[in-house]
């Protein structure tokens, strides 16, 4: 059985992964009869945001903690994983992608990969895995792509500000609408927009869907 | 379009909602071309538990607050609602429905309803609309309606001591797997067992998507 990672960025789309995202990743991979590997940072969340208010709470969480309430518990420390574990490696959105899993939500183009994650993606990408990307993940792998020398294909969707940021860090970015998904064959690469654009769940879930199996098929 | 309430119950399956089976219903409800309409009550979790340890976590986290984390922030006060607002209602499962919408996990047969869904679903019970209820909610449902004085037919799915306590409320139990549904035509009550019998997320769909088209058509 294919073992597919998915890493997850804490549990909320403003201070962590997206929730929906995330589940129909996982259901993607079920239904491609592939194994999902749940797998998250063992690091503070940058902060905690109220989703009823979107206000900032006075507390912290762990984004490990918070993301096995996605996982029910069946996930992975990180920086226990290699990339020889794996087949291919998959990113969710949500906030969480561009506050935990990296700061591109406050550094843009000169954002910093979160250190366990960022040896592991270039380990994947180095032994030419596929990865997939979604929502605003895709940023963290234009920085990977960056640092290694590469110009890559992506999609962020339709957002003209953030896709002139992934275009600074070498990206070549193709304008896509929910439901697509951009492939780079070369390097592996997968990415759709999902809440990007925020749309109808149905159509959000097309979108994951087919990213799912163009991973699995590379694999 | 036809309005589904669709009630949450915090955010992780050990202290709130079941997030899996939260987010499959939104779909499969967005699938069938009707609205989702999602609520929760605003009230202190009963605990929080470490999804990674399944330890109590000692911290506060409110109800309408963390379920806001699935529904992105588009959630209404349960007691706002009226069951004139709605066409039909479902509860998705967790801990969170035997724990913060009732106390089942720890009173059985003797449990108590919230007060602000305990008047909900009276009301769309009266008004003889459907009612769907996943995993351990139909134990919820059962409460409602033995104070209703009513017999009525739901499934837990294989779990026999479960079964045994909502059999003690007067039900008419029917052993089900994963993907099947329990339909009580007379009463418009629809029921699954999802993650009660864990079992590959591809199937906990089909049995959740089963409930909502079956709930969907008899509004």
């Amino acid at each position: 059985m294919k073992r597919i990672g998915v890493v997850l960025s804490g549990c909320g789309y403003l201070d962590g992964a997206e929730i929906r995202e995330s589940v129909l990743t996982l259901l993607a991979i079920d239904r491609a009869g592939a194994e999902a590997i749940a797998m998250a940072p063992d690091i503070d969340q940058t902060h905690v945001v109220n989703h009823l208010t979107q206000e900032e709470m006075p507390e912290k969480r762990n984004v490990l903690v918070e993301s096995a309430r996605i996982a029910r518990g069946d996930i992975q420390d990180l920086k226990t994983v290699s990339a020889s574990d794996l087949d291919a490696l998959i990113l969710p959105g949500g906030f969480g992608a561009a506050k935990n899993l990296s700061d591109f939500a406050t550094k843009g183009a000169d954002c910093k990969i979160q250190p366990d994650l960022e040896r592991l993606l270039r380990d994947v990408y180095k032994l030419n895995k596929p990865i997939g990307s979604i929502c605003i993940a895709p940023a963290v792998i234009a920085k990977m792509a960056e640092e290694a020398g590469d110009e890559v294909t992506l999609t962020i969707g339709e957002d003209e500000d953030t896709a002139s940021v992934l275009i600074k860090m070498g990206v070549n970015h193709v304008k896509t609408t929910v439901d697509e998904v951009v492939i780079d064959h070369e390097k592996k690469l997968v990415s759709t927009s999902a809440y990007m654009l925020p749309d109808r769940l149905s159509k959000i879930e097309r979108g994951i869907s087919r990213l799912v199996d163009a991973v699995v098929e590379m694999t």
